[in-house]
């Protein structure tokens, strides 16, 4: 699927909520909040995985398809929570890896876990 | 920015763990949590906004940059846990609405708060 | 049921989790991200709700008793978490808001959103 | 501190959010926002730990009184959902505990993780 761009995922889901006259519901407060919840089924499914169990979590028949498609729904309403606020997710991801390398540079952060603890963010 | 795919950016963020030895704290289970501090984080902008008031988030000269920030994080982080469990993202994300699509025919659920409730999820 | 309290609740949780041999997988780590996917759920209940209408939830015939029952998960796990960290919840709350109040004098806090919007965190 | 109740606390929160005047923001659907950034900061304290080292997390003196204030925190958005809502916390989570102890039989749910996995909730 060469051409599945994020911008084309984008347009998708906007047709979606606006064939259904969802627009009223998609505030940017609404759709955080329904991140929240896709974001926690996501985790509920890691909760009681060892590191390793979590590693290997694809290659289990049950909880392999049920992983990524909790990961969809988090990309449905990530990339429906950029277009109502007019933000252009991969952009805004390199602006902030640009200032995380600076704040986190090379020669020391190697394999720290203190400076890993508070890491990207 | 034509260039920069979803694509590019994977690669950029797995570099950047790369070359700090982060790899090793990298495991599913422990970016599903990151992802969640961010998710929380985002949220958090949000929080005492009334609906009006978060749709004109992007406008506030202090709020704007910081949502968009929220939002990059949020964004690496996700970028990198499906880098790691080897799922791609746009295609997780168009097979889950296909799926929606099909439990929300357009007929029935046309402005429904009932059924936008559970939507996309 | 003037004699349940937190602490009786604390010791029904951690017999329910011995009687079961669950301990093993209740490492704060763990119960951290199992805390994460019930308050998940319970936002997930007021994503597309109005103000007013969250206001109303509790008159709900179905929703009332849903929030409810999530509102009961998120108490079991915070109170678990609590118990495996020997952490005492009411105490920590109450140093916490004295923080708070010292942070946010009366006089200067009135209505203030600004302020709000950090708040007691 | 044998006084301290849940009942006290939610007192007190309440008195703090009323001489403040922040009741007007602390709808249900606000608070359920403010509670899942508590619990996101909670989280990512746990994010890069191992298992071991989460189980150890209170005896660090940076780390432990860190993990107390967040848990303090999500206790004070908790309770004042609660008391917003009209929920008794403790009978909320009495009545989901004894529904999970009929779902979960103890002689069926002994150290199974794959039931330990749903659990609780």
């Amino acid at each position: 699927m060469t051409t599945s761009s994020i911008q084309e995922l984008t347009a998708r889901v906007r047709a979606f909520a606006d064939e259904r006259d969802w627009q009223q519901f998609h505030t940017p407060k609404n759709l955080a909040m329904a991140l929240t919840g896709e974001v926690g089924e996501l985790v509920a499914e890691f909760q009681w995985l060892t590191a390793d169990q979590s590693a290997a979590v694809m290659a289990d028949p049950e909880l392999g398809p049920r992983v990524r498609a909790e990961l969809g729904d988090v990309t449905i309403y990530l990339v429906r929570l950029a277009d109502v606020l007019g933000i252009d997710l991969v952009a805004a991801a390199l602006d902030k890896l640009a200032d995380s390398a600076r704040r986190y540079p090379v020669d020391q952060a190697r394999g720290s876990a203190a400076k890993a603890r508070d890491e990207i963010s």
